[in-house]
């Protein structure tokens, strides 16, 4: 269902947990980056109006996803703050093609694989993080990033035909699963 | 209460309500444009942890308001797309200063500024309009902006002193009036 072409490693979840402040400051600055990636394509493509209102509610939820996570940092007396990102989205975003229809299709897509793939991260922190609280917050974040994914596949396929988006979306599943797979350090969500 | 240095002039109502359809577009071209210089700022500064929480919120409600505003175009029949902006906006941002945290003041206060009036223009159009349906909503909108010009304005306090703020406030606010006073053609929000 998330079209991803790989499925995390356990030794990523046995970091993350080992270094879950990290992972949770990371969280806080993913959610406000989904919102200005979501915002900077409604900046970028005024003249597709189906894509206005759909993309600016989603820009809503991951900024309210934002404030929760501030919140969660508060409570465990993490400074919110600046911090070195992992390269996952910045080599995604270099697989872009230039020219248009293909530039949004893609730009649309690797949206939709970025939530998807914390879709997934969010299922392994809802199942195994050690406290009931964390638990229970990633199990209610994870349905909100599949309802992501699937928005941003279904808005690619008003962009271009099904078969081509489903053949590009397969293509970039790989590249995505070979990026993860190179890890990052230090742990990052996506990493 | 909101600290503009001058008052709307009649003939900018004439031509706002001769030309609708065009203030309708800008105005929700200017509700995303707010999101995105709310979100720009969380951006820039991320070691300024207090403005987090409420920005975010703030960028929440303008994207809310964009996506009222797409309806009401909608209901009119006329089609979200590229307009060309009135210089306001720039020409604000052009006296933003140089050095912290002269920068972070002037950008609150400049956004504290185009709140202001679009509180003062949604009043206005709250009183004239005349299908009641946009007096109402209108005078449903007027109460956020000015919200928000409160916010800013007390963030602004959190960076500098109340002195210091209150004093360039007074001088950005004479600007503001000036280049408000040079109106625009054709007719926009803030013209």
């Amino acid at each position: 269902m998330l079209n991803l072409a790989s499925t995390t490693a356990g030794s990523w979840l046995d970091r993350a947990l080992a270094d879950f402040d990290a992972i949770l400051l990371d969280h806080a600055h993913c959610e406000r980056k989904a919102a200005g990636t979501a915002l900077k394509l409604l900046f970028q493509y005024p003249d597709r109006p189906f894509l206005q209102a759909p993309v600016a509610e989603l820009a809503r939820e991951e900024l309210a996803h934002f404030k929760l996570v501030l919140a969660r940092l508060e409570t465990r007396g993490v400074a919110f703050g600046r911090q070195r990102p992992s390269a996952y989205a910045g080599r995604l975003k270099a697989l872009v093609r230039d020219g248009e229809p293909h530039r949004l299709v893609d730009l649309l897509l690797i949206s939709a694989l970025i939530e998807a793939r914390s879709c997934e991260r969010f299922q392994l922190l809802a199942a195994h993080h050690p406290e009931a609280a964390f638990r229970d917050f990633y199990a209610g974040l994870h349905a909100a990033e599949a309802r992501h994914h699937g928005l941003y596949l279904q808005l690619a396929e008003g962009v271009s035909t099904e078969a081509q988006v489903r053949a590009r979306l397969a293509q970039l599943a790989r590249d995505e699963a070979e990026i993860i797979a190179e890890g990052n350090d230090p742990v990052r969500l996506h990493s």
